[in-house]
């Protein structure tokens, strides 16, 4: 078990991780004296898995609760669904002691996060990842949101949780595609900051898409770390720190949105973003061609998509001009300088953007070039 | 003109307030560096009246604007409209420079600045108030919010505007009811914090009706000053400071709640609401009768409501037990001790509360007593 602290002005708060430290959940949930009531956030499926043990701890600590289970799926990071449980909360919310927890993945985080900002002008709340995607990336930082038809995560916002409580036994459960979905954000990880990590990754993949124990507590506990430093030093992503973090998420939402959110999850998404934003950085001289053959190598073993398919180029460039991380008329992207250095830069011609998606998307990049169809 | 500071750690903001001064609105705006884009939130009547001076002194410093027009009245703050205007000021926001200016009375105060506070998690918004009630009150002070069915301002977030701009000058097309509904929260300040207000009201209270110029500056600076003090010393309602500036409100909101927000607007609801605080004061040996008169007179006087009727005593009680201000299952009121001073009491008995009410219900308090119907 590892507490990694979050620092912040006034709103420091720990990430704890580790397997089998559920039993502890209660205990350390009224350590921070943030309420009696818990109004719980989760799906059938993990309510199924794991409500029991979450009632059991949190009743052992004299706390009363309620769940509410939300359908699966992006779909539910709605202005109708988040208004559906404000009503419900306040009809639980007697005592005015109530707190939130969100208990699953992304999308259940940024939608309880975002009642809890919300509801009566903002009550505490407690994230309780159940994915390794959440476990080592949007559980942490207090990026809330719902969506809204014009574009993802419209309405929202920073709103840190007071504990983010992560039990690596929940991961045990969870399908190759989830598993990989989390890497994506993991390898992000490495590319940005992290040399040992990317690594690590390279030699230790497949333990941790068995589900190893070990490994999976290593790059939780290690991604926690990096993030929690990069939300300490930027919280608001004004300081062009946390911002980094977006690595291969520019082009990774611009995919995602042009599949419409059900070709690919974020995690494959964000794969095919990392892999655009490396041919970026390859065209602007900051990677070598051998630095994006790493990355790519390693988002192959994985399993992790390395073709952008079932997309056209002119969906995905029109999503792109969409995207809340365009300022201005410019666009801004975060490059790869190498393995384990990430440089934001504006203003990248559009058509070496339109090279780099293409890439992707015809047959390999040995046929291009043999085909003279590259600039390189 | 005057500007008076709410100084907050890192979100300190002016409020300036002063007759004929919007023509300089443009130039305080831009001085604030928060984007080029404005986005006005406002209704056709004020929009009608003003809009053309907003225009000019906006496009005089380079600035581009959109206005969005509400329908009157309460009905506005909710989550539809909320979302409406989102998704417009997205189609809006090319530039990614955009900043809202609520320019209204307390419905689009709140509605804006909950706006604000979740488009693309947070961007910049000033208030341009145009109600007295929104110049001494609402308007300053960050708390924003919109409606649900199952209470007002169930969601919502604390979030500072980056300044206040009250043209005195708007308050001349004041209706002599918005002028009375304002005065409700000006009488309020006389009581729990300034008796040369309350004193200068009890003298002025005419030329203010009659909206002179020099008594509604007076008393919109002294006003802002009280406020700016109280939110800097206790931002979030946290510290027992600001939560005194809800006196009258607790059984204010709960009158307004059981007249559905039809019979009385929020300033008469707030009259009744100190009075019948007023009369639980006294039962409790806070506030000598001659402190009640003394603020039913002036009540009286300016033309607000001093007898509650059109609801009953059980739907002004059951509006009460929903009310925000509850915590746990005790009631909290904010209570005078003489003119100028307020505390604040929990558990107060029920049948205190329910006399005082039935007090403000029936007829004068003279025949009720005569009537042995007081407890003394």
């Amino acid at each position: 078990m590892e507490t990694i602290k979050l620092a912040l002005i006034d709103r420091s708060y720990n990430i704890i991780a580790g397997e089998n430290i559920i039993k502890a959940f209660g205990r350390n949930a009224a350590r921070l004296k943030i309420g009696t009531d818990a109004y719980i956030i989760t799906n059938e499926k993990i309510k199924r898995l794991y409500g029991n043990r979450i009632r059991k701890t949190m009743e052992g600590c004299g706390f009363s609760l309620r769940f509410r289970t939300v359908p699966d799926g992006e779909a539910s990071k709605s202005i109708k669904t988040a208004s559906s449980i404000i009503a419900d909360i306040a009809d639980y919310d007697q005592r005015r002691r109530i707190f939130i927890i969100a208990m699953g993945g992304g999308v259940i985080g940024d939608l309880s996060g975002f009642v809890a900002s919300v509801y009566k002008r903002g009550v505490p709340y407690v994230q309780l990842p159940t994915t390794l995607l959440a476990q080592v990336d949007s559980a942490i930082g207090g990026k809330t949101g719902v969506d809204l038809a014009e574009g993802k995560n419209l309405i929202g916002a920073f709103y840190q949780p007071r504990l983010v409580f992560s039990e690596i036994g929940f991961l045990k459960t969870l399908s190759q595609r989830q598993a990989r979905s989390g890497l994506a954000e993991v390898i992000k990880y490495g590319v940005i900051k992290d040399t040992a990590l990317f690594s690590y990754l390279e030699d230790n993949y497949p333990d941790i898409l068995r589900l190893k124990t070990g490994a999976l507590e290593y790059i939780v506990c290690r991604c926690s770390r990096i993030k929690a430093k990069m939300v300490s030093a930027d919280e608001r992503e004004e300081k062009g720190v946390r911002t980094l973090l977006n690595f291969g998420h520019t082009a990774g939402h611009a995919i995602e949105a042009a599949g419409r959110y059900k070709l690919h999850n974020h995690g494959e998404a964000v794969a095919l973003g990392m892999l655009v934003a490396a041919g970026i950085s390859r065209r602007l001289g900051l990677l070598p061609e051998s630095g994006v053959k790493r990355i790519e190598n390693l988002i192959r073993a994985v399993g992790l998509p390395t073709r952008i398919t079932g997309v056209t180029l002119s969906a995905v460039i029109n999503a792109h001009y969409r995207d809340k991380k365009f300022l201005g008329k410019k666009n801004r992207f975060v490059l790869a300088k190498g393995i384990s250095k990430a440089v934001i830069r504006e203003n990248i011609p559009l058509e070496i953007i339109k090279d780099s998606l293409r890439e992707r998307m015809r047959g390999s990049t040995a046929l291009l070039r043999a085909a003279g169809k590259l600039d390189r």
